[in-house]
Order: C-alpha cells, then sequence, then structure tokens
C-alpha cells in the first residue's frame, strides 16, 4: 500500500489522538504549540537514525520507530528530565504503508510509555531516515551535566555494556556466531538483538537521580568514550575497574568482551558520578527503580582514565569495535 | 579537508559562542537547557532539506544552510511567533570542511539575523540532508493559527509568490531560458534564482499580525493549495483574485506565469485573513515592516476555492506546477 504524505500523517496523528498536560495545539498546523509549567526549564535533544550508519539496510520498521525515540529519550535521562514533546521528521524513498505504520505503533508505544506526545513533524521522500526533537523540562536548575563531577566521587554504571554492540553484529551476520546453535546460545543471542534493537532508555531513574548525581552522560558510543567525555568536562582524571561482564563472558573470549564493554556503545546506559558518602542513596534509588547499578570507580585529581580488569591493567584496543563495525 | 564529528560540532560552536537571553546550557552535553519567560507559551516547529528532493545535488552550501532554516522561520511567523532557539541534524556522506563551513556560515548569518541560537544537534554520516527543529514563543495564547478565519474576512498576500518556482527551473537548467540572454532578462533570471535559494522569511510582519490575523499559513507549497488548507481549517469558501504577477508576466506567458503563483510554492510568503474593518491596520504594518502586501480575496460561507483573473474565472490546472517539477 503506498501513502500520500497526508495519509503518513494521518497515521501518526490517530496515535496521538489524546489530550496530553501542556499541550495547547498538536499536529496540523504551521507549528505546534506547547505550555511549560511555571519552575521549569526547557530540555531538548535531537538525534538522527540513517539507514547503513544506524540501522541495517531491511531493518524491522518497529527498530527504527523505537530506537529514534529511544535514543533521545536517553539523552533526556542523562540531563535528569523527564519527557514531554517530540517531533518527528521521517524521511522515506516511497510511501511505503506497511513500513509507515509498523514504524509508528513501535515509536508511539514507547512515546506512550515514558508519557511523551508527537507534536509535529515533517515527511520527506529521501535516502531511509529519522530524526527526533525531544522537548522535556525539569525543575529550574535542577539539571545534571557533564561536569560537575569532583575527585573522590563514586563513579556508576546502570545495567549492562556491550549487549547492543554484539546484538549488532549478530544482526550484521557476523560469522563468529555461526557455531552459536544451541538453544542457550540462540536465546543469549535473542538477548542481545533486543538490546540493539529495542533499547530501554532509563528516564525515571535519570530523573531520580538529580538529586544525587554530581556529572551524568547515557552510554551511547561505548563506556570508556563517554566517561572520559564526562571526566574530561569535569576536569578530572578516574580509575575505573571492568565489572562482571554477564552474557559476554560466556560467549566471547575475555578480551573481546571487554572490548564489546569499552567501546560498543548504544547501550543507553547511563553512567554518573555521587558523592562517596551518597553511595547508600544511590542504592536505594537503584533498587526503588530495579535498575541494576555497578560502582565501577573513582573520581582522582588530574585528568586521564585508567581501567583493570581483576587487578591487572588493561586498556581498550579499539580492535573489538573495529572487528565489529562495518 | 576532511573534519571529524567533533570538529564539525566546532565549526557551529564558534559560529553560536554568544550568549543570548534564555540561554542555559548549549551545545556539549546530552542535550540543551532553555528558560522561557513567564506568560509565553513555546512554538516548535520542524522541516528537513534531502538533497535530489528539496535542492539539486551539487546546490550551494550556503543556499542549503540558508534555507533549511529560513523554511523553520516562516512556520513560525505564520503562528506569529518570535524565534529563539534551533537544533540542527545534518547528514553528510563525507566531511568535506569547505562544505560545511560554507553552510555553517549561512546558517549562522540568518540565526543572527532573527536572533536565533543553535543549541544542539547531532552530525551522522550519511545522504545529504537537513533537518532543524526550531523553537520560539508567544504570549500566552497569542499564537494564529489557520482555523480562525470568518466568512467577510480579507484575504491577504505578502510578496510575491511563483518566483521561487521559477528559480528553481531556472537552476534546473529547464531550456525555456536559453534565449533569456538580455541583460535585464539575466537580472531578472537571478532574482527569481535568489528567492529560491535565499528566501527572507517574514518574521517581524508575522510577529505584528498576530494582533489583527484571524488566520495565517505561510506559503510554501504554492498560493492555492496553502490558502485552501487555511479555508479548510476555517471550514469557510473563498473568492480571489489573481494580482498583478509581477516579472513573471514579463518572462512567461499568462497561463504559466499562473500556474507558477497558484502551485509554484517555497516562497515563504504569508497568506493570512483579517476582518474587513482591520484593512487600515493591517496596510499600516505592512508599510511600518516594508513588506508588500496585496488583498487577494474574501471569505465566504461554504466551501472551496474560486479565483478570477481580469474578470475571467480560472483555476489551477497544475500544468506548469508539472512542467517544473523534476
Amino acid at each position: 500500500m503506498s501513502l500520500s504524505e497526508t495519509s503518513i500523517i494521518d497515521v501518526f496523528r490517530r496515535h496521538f489522538a489524546g489530550e496530553r498536560s501542556g499541550l495547547v495545539l498538536g499536529i496540523g498546523d504551521d507549528a505546534a504549540v506547547t505550555s511549560l509549567p511555571a519552575g521549569r526549564q526547557l530540555v531538548t535533544a535531537t538525534d538522527s537514525l540513517v539507514e547503513g550508519t544506524h540501522f541495517l539496510p531491511g531493518a524491522a520498521a518497529a527498530s527504527v520507530g523505537h530506537r529514534v525515540l529511544a535514543v533521545n529519550l536517553s539523552d533526556l535521562a542523562a540531563m535528569g528530565a523527564e519527557a514531554h514533546w517530540a517531533t518527528l521528521s521521517l524521511s522515506i524513498p516511497n510511501a511505503d504503508g506497511e513500513w509507515v505504520g509498523q514504524f509508528a505503533k513501535a515509536f508511539a508505544q514507547l512515546a506512550d510509555e515514558f508519557g511523551v506526545m508527537l507534536v509535529g513533524g515533517d515527511t520527506v521522500r529521501g535516502p531511509l531516515s529519522a530524526t527526533v526533537t525531544l522537548m522535556g523540562s525539569v525543575p529550574t536548575g535542577q539539571f545534571v551535566t557533564r561536569n560537575g563531577a569532583c575527585a573522590g566521587d563514586d563513579i556508576y554504571l546502570s545495567g549492562a555494556a556491550g549487549y547492543a554492540a554484539a546484538g549488532r553484529a549478530v544482526l550484521s551476520g557476523k560469522t563468529q556466531f555461526d557455531n552459536m546453535q544451541s538453544e542457550e546460545q540462540q536465546s543469549r543471542l535473542r538477548t542481545y538483538c533486543q538490546r540493539f534493537e529495542y533499547p530501554l532508555p532509563r528516564v525515571a531513574f535519570g530523573v531520580a537521580l538529580r538529586t544525587v548525581a554530581t556529572a551524568m552522560i547515557d552510554v551511547s558510543d561505548g563506556v570508556h568514550i563517554d566517561l572520559s567525555h564526562l571526566l574530561t568536562a569535569s576536569n578530572i582524571g578516574a580509575h575505573a575497574t571492568v565489572p562482571e561482564l554477564g552474557l559476554l563472558a560466556t560467549d566471547f573470549d575475555n578480551d573481546t568482551a571487554r572490548e564489546l564493554f569499552f567501546c560498543g556503545g548504544e547501550d543507553y546506559e547511563l553512567c554518573f558520578c555521587a558523592p562517596a558518602e551518597s553511595a547508600p542513596e544511590v542504592l536505594r534509588l537503584a533498587a526503588e527503580h530495579a535498575v541494576p547499578v555497578t560502582r565501577i570507580g573513582k573520581a582522582v585529581a588530574g585528568s586521564g582514565l585508567s581501567w583493570n580488569q581483576d587487578g591487572r591493567p588493561v586498556a581498550p584496543a579499539g580492535s573489538a569495535f573495529e572487528h565489529f563495525q562495518d
């Protein structure tokens, strides 16, 4: 089924027909109008997914629709911000009704789960890509930046890192997975793929952390690179320990598993710092939000990020990363 | 010169290094933070330009950088909104430093002219395209929609429509321009191209009109289609007159000139309605903002949009439009 631009807009409009707090004028005019409650600041992120760069040609439309919103939700989570309104620009080579329907359904499901309203956008003919701008808010002054960490702060990581990159490798048909045929192995491969295709950003936990985190970033480019960004912005260094690598330790040799952790990226977990005395509060919030959290290191005066694993110094080689990248 | 993603971001950051009212945290963290003054509502538009669809392969980078912001400024103008903050997602096949530099310079020049701050974005490898989300504001409740026009309202159009489509045709090398060799003809062709490549949105005039306009839309898809959208949204009809067609009447036969006016699009002029008794105020605002304005018709009860030219009924044939489209 081929759709006109008007029909494509209608597909999205049907998914977002309800009322939503703060929405004054939604899809259908030259621009959207929304109201921010008094005492709050606007927090805005933009991210694009392009076929061939961020997802494989032929990737499931539902995965693309889910991820393009999830990556933006994760950016807001890393600021400690609640998400409110999104715009979507969708570029598609031909108006394939089934593709658009699956994309819109997955986008709307995730939006609904996080209280996000689609308020506008653009539908254009072009190579397959999607761009979302997500607007949210924080009580004035309560956003969490990358640059507030201090020497002595503990460094934490939510969830597991490296799984999404393993999933990306599985989906691109890398031969090293050809021997993983047992039911258990297949189940683990599906877990990796799920993490890549349908990541769940840590929004509620990010919002909760704004009372305790001194600095925060989301792990989109890999733990080593993103933690390095945070440390540079905060003008400090850190000593960190590679945590247990979970499923990765079963399916890969140690060097590859560690590289996936260091450099894999696209996990959309939160990496954050908090004063040592706040450790009980961090663990309480983690338990309250049912988010696994690992203390992976400590910020120190100076610069640089040094890692150890099982007491031995280790460093990202970039090899597994290169290996898995196309 | 080839640029890394970090260098590309730095190119934009240099252009937007200053302070700006309402900017709390700009480029460089997971998201931007901005403050909207009390008593104002947020107005948001998103538009994309894709190579091969919205601009010709090989189009000047400066034109693409200018237009992707201009089209969004025009959307905000049509709401009567002041523009404040933009995000930019830029997809480029290779990091060509000169291309990015020219794009950024033109984008920043137009942003500066309209008081817009670039607060964030994304730079990705992919087919050439750019998406801007532009955020602005209006005093609470004072935005102008498409749906407020009443029977009896006058219908106005700013500037001249059809020139941009003529410019697009010139730039795509249509053969009908081969005989236009005189200096005067060449000068007119440059005027058309300028209107297509570097449109100047009517932002200040749009803001001024919010005290008097009952409905407003920007002419991006052509006068006939966009005015029809406004009438449908307002649940009324209209009788309208094709105005003097200016330069188009010199360079094209009457049917072609009229089709360019009806269906050309991409002029980014404002089409708006106002009560008959407000005519002196509309003309006063037009003079104050040095914007040429023509009263082109009258809203009537019912539905449908009928046109006349020199007393004869005429209708869009879509032929010139098709003729000029690739």
